[in-house]
């Protein structure tokens, strides 16, 4: 990508691994304040909120963070990559090795690795466990181990089939090795808990349907196993994907400390998984418009498309990085206050539950402001001729989530194409009839069509992206890049 | 019922309409603490936790309770029937008789209707509006106007068709009528809110399924209406059924001054929908010897069957209680620390998502602990050869809900028959051979049979009210009164 030093130019080199502060063996210590009732009487057993063996277990793991930006979940970022210093990495790395139940992750399961190892999901030490699981499925939030509750809306979890369940119960084993597609160790998951994978419920209670064709149900659900394993999880080094694109992966330290550097006193986030349009652009410099005049000094975007699994008919994350550069290239967005990251996390296309998830996982990044669109993370319902989601239901669902009370969101004013003044522009009912929008299914028609969209819709550079994209499909029209039909 | 004057002996005479303390116009302000963020910068609009307007908005409706007992969720127990003094209830009726719109309430509304104006859902004002509605869907807990969050996991509300949504917007109508089947005139809907009803997104996180054949999803939501209303509510006269068991219908503040009366230092609830055999007795005079073990001085029993609708191969609630008669009457409770009255709620049959509604009404009635069982709420899938829920999780889920942090939660030990003893006894592992299960299926076998049970697993008056039922279905087998084949 020959344009990505330019790109780039805004953003400091950051240190591999910030300053770290973290004890050997936590053990289960940060999920045991909820625990289930046995038969004695009473039930909150563990670690009581407020105590000073709660502060303990707050700071055992995970980097200490600069004051000035909004705190992590839970009160510390976690981080779970073994640290360089200190033989850990060989020695986790041969323990892997030699570890006799090795469960493969799948391309999905290995984006969940990654989004936990940096804290993306802190306080979460690992994949769920049951107790966390069953918190996340009907409340949306996990009570941490200092009482409170963060928010928590989609199971970040881990399946194995029948046989590997019953071989790994049989020798009693509390520890299992993470493998990658070629069996390369990846990570170590400790202390482990087994328990079913009840699909169907964990399915309609995450996206409020089982219609067949959801996407990420047919990526890594419907096919996976009828257990999930839950434990704390240690990986063994910085997941990399060597596409080019590894530079763009900030954890959220490494944007914590780019923030810091900035002098940055507000940081408000905008989640995407599209092109960048005018509108986008508009709205995003109108925000920090409005953070200027409520005060803030220097409020600092984090552009920040998503980079995990997406559907088949979503733009592929290189295209979209290609497009998001042009735009800064071209003067739409200004690189001096505006760091452009990729969010490692799969899509779920799971409507109001899952824009908690993408809003949480931003506090952790150190966003205090999160910008929230119409039917966020919404698609088409797979069997029925209407949207999954009705469309103000994520924002509301947002503004009143349990754990994000510390977020202040911020939303999306609808903008269109004021075809009076030939540039995106906010809506404005008086004149409608002024207006055309121009949907997501309309400009991937142009593009597929080398067609233009109308003068001051995108940056010219940024067109130019979507439309090889959208050539470069057609010799492999039906390969398996297209796993489904592009809309129309 | 000739036996209930002696059932009833244990019970006081209660005042009809204990103290009250309420304001005459609370419009909406009770749940305008959450509310949505609107274009302006800043999410959570209304009345700020902790102010003393919010104080004062906790107030202003409600019974005052006695300080002995749990405080109802909210601060004070929600109390929506007009006052018999100053006419408010004449006006009421005239004007719900001039009201232009009337909305027809069926079976299962007006039962949700019961609820609502006794303050079992306290602090709920009404029907649900859609910032409720999704709030009970995603979190199963409501921030209340105090700012702490309330459970509330199954969604009470109102559904209209799109014909009577379409008039009354047109009129811009702010106050409906609430009419029963024979358009007598039951409350006044106020400031109302109406909303779409997607009745697939609800049932699906609500049951953690859409399969066809969920009891209450086929009696209430199948072909209820597309559109919700939600609003406040007040009710012309408490809610009768003049079917001979209203006078154990008692409400929240009925019990409490009942267990005031008894001077009783603990509550503690056993929800129930089947005929009590003696290991259901064994459990509870366990849980009271448990309680006076932990010092309390007086536990009381709050035996509570559920009196809405049930399903088809439920036991009826008269012959529940006909049945549930003879347990006291034979000595196999104590009615000296006993108090036996009717849940006037419909059952969902909702597993997990359905026990947090029934222990968190409990709390309003006075109950500070609450005996929860295996697979509670549960059921069989409705169309796969399992059940539909862990048998665990709602004992789980309930010890984590947000909201209920106040309750005692007590998990229930498992009784069996033993065969050496021939008795129901606590289930002992070691002895596992002697110990027979006797399932509902089992039992309801039995009783169609005209069979007996082993000695000792249900008192003999108790097993002949079963038999009498399953006798009395005889003749009008295949009637409505059996909408569903009984399991054999």
């Amino acid at each position: 990508m020959a344009t990505q030093a330019a790109f780039l130019a805004g953003l400091s080199q950051l240190a591999a691994q910030p300053g770290r502060d973290r004890a050997v063996a936590p053990a289960r210590v940060a999920v045991a304040a909820v625990g289930v009732g046995s038969a004695k009487v009473g039930v909150r057993v563990g670690v009581k909120a407020g105590t000073a063996e709660a502060k303990a277990v707050a700071q055992r793991r995970g980097v200490r963070c600069r004051a000035s930006l909004i705190e992590p979940d839970g009160g510390r970022l976690v981080d779970l990559v073994a640290p360089e210093e200190g033989g850990r990495r060989a020695a986790l790395r041969r323990e892997a090795a030699e570890l006799p139940h090795r469960l493969r992750l799948s391309r999905v399961d290995k984006e969940w690795v990654h989004v936990l190892s940096e804290g993306w999901a802190s306080p979460l030490q690992g994949f769920m466990r049951e107790h966390e699981f069953l918190q996340a499925l009907h409340f949306n939030a996990i009570r941490g181990a200092d009482g409170r509750m963060v928010n928590m809306s989609v199971p970040i979890v881990l399946s194995l089939g029948d046989a590997q369940r019953r071989a790994i119960q049989a020798d009693g084993a509390t520890r299992v090795a993470l493998v990658d597609q070629r069996d390369r160790p990846i990570a170590v998951l400790s202390d482990i808990e087994i328990y079913k994978h009840n699909k169907e419920e964990r399915i309609a209670r995450t996206w409020g349907t089982t219609a067949p064709g959801l996407p990420y149900v047919e990526e890594a659900i419907t096919n996976a196993g009828d257990w999930l394993i839950g434990g704390d999880l240690e990986v063994i080094e910085p997941i990399k994907y060597n596409d080019g694109l590894d530079q763009y992966r900030l954890s959220p330290a490494q944007l914590r400390e780019e923030f810091a550097r900035r002098n940055a006193d507000a940081v408000f986030a905008f989640q995407l998984r599209n092109p960048v349009h005018n509108g986008h652009a508009l709205l995003m410099t109108d925000t920090r418009k409005r953070l200027l005049e409520m005060g803030y000094k220097n409020p600092v975007l984090l552009l920040h498309p998503l980079g995990g699994f997406t559907k088949a008919d979503d733009v592929p994350l290189s295209w979209r990085m290609k497009q998001h550069e042009k735009v800064l290239e071209e003067g739409v967005l200004n690189p001096e206050s505006t760091v452009v990251a990729i969010f490692p996390s799969p899509m779920h296309y799971a409507g109001p539950t899952e824009v908690q998830w993408h809003a949480k996982a931003r506090i952790n990044a150190g966003a205090n402001f999160y910008i929230v669109g119409r039917d966020p993370a919404g698609m088409s319902h797979p069997t029925e001729k209407r949207d999954l989601y009705d469309a103000d239901h994520g924002k509301k669902v947002l503004s009143m989530a349990p754990g994000l009370e510390r977020l202040n969101i911020l939303p999306f004013k609808v903008a269109a194409y004021d075809t009076k003044q030939k540039k995106m522009d906010f809506f404005d009912p008086s004149r409608k009839d002024d207006f055309l929008f121009i949907s997501g299914t309309k400009m991937r028609t142009l593009a597929k069509n080398r067609e233009n969209p109308p003068d001051g819709f995108m940056c010219p550079g940024g067109w130019k992206v979507l439309v090889e994209y959208y050539d470069s499909l057609v010799p492999s029209e039906g390969s398996s890049k297209l796993r489904e039909p592009v809309a129309a």
